[in-house]
């Protein structure tokens, strides 16, 4: 692998003590997952069920819709892949700046990729000029709801007329909501039934802080599609700890509640103390805010063992620009005592 | 998915107390890993480490190869799947028969298959005639060793001229060696300096019974070829759980000696209690037996608790053979008290 350019790195960079660079739930991994998994442990020894029977049941539910619509596999991110693979778009079309994993899974089928650019001076919303970017030439859209590093929610207006044109031309719709939990947004499945060209996707990951045991998602009313993306990877890419964790992580009915009202407290926390400190703080919808200094803040925060992501390498921004996680607030205090003194220093 | 026809399939067969189907280490998991597991599990919110930088350190001592030699999937499937994507052969050889997924792969990027039958008469040893298959129109060969369900190792002769011919055609040679450290078969590693044409694919599911957790790793000295195996997919396929695991795993120095001591012992216990039954046992150097009956084995025995894997669906085998486990002592007798049963009934 030559590159590697994602948060959560911890482990090139071993004096992190503090790491925002990752969007995980401030919560940690819910108690109840934790126990299920010490207490399953001799189970890791058989082969994972391959159809995720208990775990499709459990999303199911917890997503009102039918079993059958759902797939699992190893992180939302191997399912980026396979629906690469698995349905060859030979043009695709995703925003910038976005999570740059969509545009590299694009690259290994060789599709042609075009952007609808967001823009600092639209507060980086999703545009309805997008709509005049859909035609039948266009296979493929890849949205991210909030998006990733931005925050932003999709308007539910436009994300409606999306559905409509994709809907008339074949074009086949990712929306990636899998920072969606942290947010008050509207979730595309309500498109779901009547749109056999939506796929949604989801992730644990963030959630739930399963970030190390890979579990993701995707919901779709299209058989056909589902058994693609089904075809193109081994049977057992789901492991027996994930979908334990997974089966347990959606009986906690508070986790949702408690998980949002954590993250708005501290966004609004996190977003004033930042503006106090004089850097430019881009309004977000979720639990991580981009923001743009111009202190090379992620060099000075990782010398006092505190790690914050980068977004050079993000289509459309620059090396000014940082994201933050929104964390609890002990950790969020941490931060800014740490910026205010790269200020004075 | 539509089909699932492997072994281990404890999912679709509730009543199933003793699974000879599935052909894990009869010793478990072992302890050190299972307390690893428990005593790191906060670890597991944090993103997997997407270079497996301890883990590749720990298999290139393991397996005395340098550590850039080494690339780890989400179980040996997942890379079955990723070295199909990532290299496209055109036209691929496969025996017959042999481990299904090999072609199902193959299948999904359209390679045209042809097959090196495998026969009875032959006590299913791979045949020299192979050789005479390899040429310049030849991308791919897959060669299970010892061979998945029959048992069999290559011949030491037939690899070396198998890996002579394929420096000279440029036929990558995948060598799945995921069951040899149950037999005393010599790796096809010795070729990998001289051979950039030979990936070894190996698994710590079989040998440490870690089916649960996925964990796969492909070895060769070609960072060409790993470079594109490893763009094929996400950068966090191999989950904090299983890079656990592995390290670990890899401490117990007895294990691979006290595994093969067990299977050397259970497998001339088994074979010669199933033949004194009346059965036709096919000689095996590995840790499972390709069996055949004119009892309906499966069914008779799944009544009775015990699932064995039927054949049918390998090529070039039909309903009459089976593949069996080499369990522990007390397991085997089980077995063979329940074939004795069955005939008698």
């Amino acid at each position: 692998m030559e590159r590697f350019e994602h948060g959560g790195d911890i482990y090139s960079n071993n004096a992190v003590r503090l790491d925002f660079s990752v969007n995980t739930n401030p919560f940690g991994l819910p108690d109840a997952v934790r126990d299920a998994l010490v207490s399953h442990v001799d189970e890791f020894i058989n082969y994972p069920d391959p159809l995720c029977r208990e775990l499709c049941a459990a999303i199911a539910s917890y997503e009102n819709v039918q079993a059958e619509w759902i797939l699992c596999g190893n992180g939302a991110a191997d399912l980026i892949y396979r629906l690469c693979f698995a349905l060859k778009p030979r043009c695709a079309l995703v925003c910038a700046p976005t999570f740059s994993e969509y545009e590299r899974a694009l690259e290994q089928v060789g599709s042609r990729i075009i952007y609808h650019n967001l823009t600092e001076e639209n507060g980086y919303d999703l545009k309805c000029e997008i709509l005049d970017m859909i035609n039948t030439d266009l296979d493929m859209i890849f949205l991210c709801h909030p998006n990733n590093p931005t925050g932003r929610l999709i308007p539910d207006e436009i994300m409606e007329r999306i559905m409509q044109k994709a809907r008339r031309t074949g074009t086949t719709v990712i929306v990636d909501e899998c920072f969606l939990d942290f947010t008050t947004g509207k979730s595309a499945k309500r498109f779901l039934q009547e749109t056999p060209e939506l796929i949604l996707l989801k992730a644990f990951t963030k959630t739930y802080a399963m970030a190390g045991l890979r579990l993701g998602y995707i919901v779709s009313s299209n058989a056909k599609t589902l058994s693609k993306i089904s075809s193109v990877a081994q049977c057992w890419s789901v492991s027996v700890p994930a979908q334990i964790a997974g089966v347990v992580a959606l009986t906690d009915k508070n986790w949702h509640k408690k998980t949002l009202h954590l993250i708005k407290e501290e966004r609004a926390f996190l977003t004033s103390m930042l503006k106090n400190l004089g850097i430019t703080v881009f309004h977000s919808d979720s639990n991580y805010i981009l923001i743009r200094s111009d202190y090379p803040l992620k060099e000075l925060l990782l010398k006092k063992g505190i790690l914050i992501r980068h977004c050079e390498n993000f289509k459309g921004l620059d090396s000014s620009y940082y994201r933050i996680s929104i964390k609890k607030r002990h950790e969020n205090e941490h931060l800014t005592r740490a910026i205010e003194e790269i200020k004075y220093e």
